[in-house]
């Protein structure tokens, strides 16, 4: 960055703006380990305004800028890589306004998952979306990616939650977007194109976020599966007959490696190639029934050959453990992680096309399955063979990547159900969107960002 | 239109173009009555290569096409008056496809909204969006002006339903988005940007649409409400402690203009200023106790000064009638009807800010409210005074415009709640969205529609 540039800084207080190497290292990446950081200066804006004189001034002088949120990101997308300066949202963390009316609330971006989800509970209302991140996740990195995570089958993405949106565009023009309102049919939402745009149209400043009444007791349940083809016939049986909130599954090795790094007891004695995990909501006996129902049938049927319903919620949670803490204990291995979606109802043949591939080209690579079944979202880990370089193994893995996404492609999913774009997947993009869209979504991001500093190279 | 270009329509059959006058009449216009219909051609593609077709041919010969569904527009979206060509979807009005492992449906635009209702309830699931023109609105429609309705509360607006999008864009180019996924984090989500574009950034041509669990058994009650604070204060109430569907609210005159019009009996014997409608979902005895505890509770409260509850589904459809034969018993009046929102907790202050507005600048005239309040959208129907020339009141009625949506305005409210813009708001949109927004919104249609082919003059 040019030392002049950097001078006309006089609208952000000097402890506004870091630029030691420590700092610029820590705010200058996600949680993705592969991309070599180069961040001029982390600035700290405190107000929309604030924001706003940070685009003019970085639109008047060609200055890249990366916005920062909790920094957990896994697709690289608020990684600084060409000496972009960050703007980091971790002073803009308040909730402003709360109306019990409109069970909504009024947040700044910087605002943590856990805290929404906190405030939320002691309202007496429920911030569902829920995922591994949420302790350190901020509120305005999950709208740009529009997270997804565990409760989607019955809660839907932050999409679904958000009612209002303050964003800077990259024109350094502040725009009040649908103001919470529930009715609004007047033109192009641009609500929803900020939501999931990585940060690439303008900056998100401030969110209404619609709150869901508190949720009714659940059950959770761990199966044992000996087939693909029984997962989803088990998730079509829940689906129709319980209120189910979550479906998650995953494979024995997945299971192995959190029973070795966790040191829990298996959750049950039958041995099984797959698990499942069902949360189901249980606002009475015959609630309760039903999914003690469901479950024998499945077991008649021999879609299941074991099984196990929480008794406590102390016991829910240690069952969610099986399948929350599988990201964890893999991190030894360094594993190259894919995050891709297909239609539900394309889920088996779907993954008997990866297993095919991954076995016949890298038959001896340990590969670790686990995903949220109940929306179509599988996470394929692969964990690095011992003795090989991490320069060597993600440039095999590069190679996989090619054969995955020519199977998502096959099946019209999505190279990336939940994760985002960002540096690692933009080089793919044309195998889950089509070059006419990604023609207008080009045109789109030159109508709010004509400069191209918001964000710029990732994503398109 | 000049013949010549005409002529160049070799890829549609015969009867695939219609130009009487009686069908330009017929095709040209929706349920709006204040325009003069001039429409050059109706045409009617098969499919979607047809639309992409007549797209190419507009946009060589420069001819605007105006998109039309089933007709029940009331803001002139689907409105010819400039001459222009209209491209009506009854001829692609077929249900393509059904998964039931997905729960979902492909369909064309042209399919009537009640017979994807029809089709949902055979597979045992459910379409949730309604409202009283299902019988004859066509899905495109629905979804080009993100249609709401009654059932907002519980089951959200059309957007909510649409996972997956064909449309062909004014550039000609058939665009396929989000085929069906749940979870696709790839970049700018365009299909959001189709819904609610009034046909103004090219046309759909094929929907993905997700269905619903059937629903449970539903109470309906009637209450006698003597004022616009208690309303809010039921609403509330309803909502915390019940599972509610809808919750609609009518004035007195509202009701006497149903009772004159049909025939049926007043559902109370109580007098009141203001009327309201709740429907819950009654799974079992306890929920129908819970809606007792809360109606009960309104009363001590003295919120509610009378109330019944519908013991039988016919009983519930009478009630229904209520509120829904409004529109139909006010006909004859030619109301002037405008479609407002404001966000729930405004409600009370923004209907006292309309009573103010409307009393002191005419008294005299009849006025009568009706509302989806659960989702703090309005509905305030002017009637034409006895002897009052319709162009007469139509100036004196665009004049109460200014002054209501100056309300909407300052309540940061929205001028078009289900709607839409098309002609008739379209001078009015700077009430809700900002100037900077509509500079965008031209943007972004010029990305898709660079020669302004698209239902031009619509919305911007």
């Amino acid at each position: 960055m040019l030392p002049q540039a950097f001078s006309e800084i006089d609208f952000l207080a000097k402890d506004q703006i870091k630029t030691d190497e420590e700092s610029l290292k820590y705010w200058g990446k996600d949680w993705t380990t592969y991309f070599d950081i180069k961040a001029s200066a982390i600035l700290f804006p405190r107000t929309a305004d604030d924001v706003v004189k940070t685009v003019k001034w970085a639109r008047k002088n060609k200055i890249a800028l990366v916005p920062s949120g909790g920094r957990t990101g896994l697709s690289g997308s608020a990684v600084a890589t060409q000496g972009e300066v960050v703007v980091s949202f971790d002073q803009m963390n308040k909730i402003k306004d709360f109306s019990p009316v409109d069970q909504s609330v009024v947040i700044e971006p910087g605002v943590v998952t856990e805290a929404l989800q906190e405030f939320a509970h002691k309202q007496g209302l429920f911030y569902p979306v829920d995922f591994a991140a949420t302790g350190s996740s901020q509120m305005g990195g999950n709208i740009s990616t529009n997270a997804g995570g565990i409760k989607v089958v019955r809660y839907g993405l932050t999409r679904d939650w958000v009612i209002g949106l303050k964003v800077v565009t990259g024109t350094g023009e502040l725009l009040e977007l649908n103001n919470g309102l529930v009715k609004n049919a007047t033109g192009y939402d641009l609500r929803h194109l900020f939501i999931g745009a990585e940060g690439t149209l303008g900056f998100i400043v401030e969110a209404t976020i619609k709150l869901a009444p508190a949720p009714p007791p659940m059950k959770v349940l761990v199966m044992a599966v000996p087939g693909l083809d029984s997962v989803m016939k088990i998730f079509a049986e829940f689906k129709t007959k319980t209120s189910l909130v979550a479906f998650e599954m995953f494979s024995d090795k997945a299971l192995a490696k959190v029973l070795e790094n966790t040191g829990l007891a298996a959750p049950l004695e039958t041995q099984s190639p797959f698990y499942v995990l069902a949360e189901v909501e249980t606002r009475n006996e015959q609630d309760e029934e039903h999914a003690l129902g469901v479950f024998e049938k499945c077991l008649e049927e021999s879609w299941v050959t074991d099984g196990v319903i929480s008794q406590s919620e102390v016991q829910a949670a240690t069952f969610w453990r099986y399948r929350e803490d599988i990201s964890e204990s893999l991190a030894k291995y360094s594993p190259y992680k894919n995050d891709i979606a297909v239609t539900i109802s394309k889920v088996p043949n779907f993954m008997a096309d990866l297993d095919k591939i991954l076995a016949s080209a890298y038959p001896t690579w340990e590969v670790v399955w686990f995903g949220h079944i109940g929306d179509g979202n599988l996470h394929i880990n692969i964990l690095r063979p011992p003795g090989m370089s991490k320069e060597e193994f993600v440039k095999e893995c590069r190679k996989v990547d090619v054969m995955v996404f020519d199977a998502v492609k096959k099946n019209q999913g999505s190279i990336s159900a939940e994760h985002g774009v960002g540096l690692t997947k933009k080089s793919f993009l044309n195998y889950t969107r089509s070059e006419a869209e990604i023609g207008f979504m080009r045109g789109i991001k030159k109508v709010f960002d004509p400069d191209n500093i918001m964000n710029p190279g990732k994503v398109i």
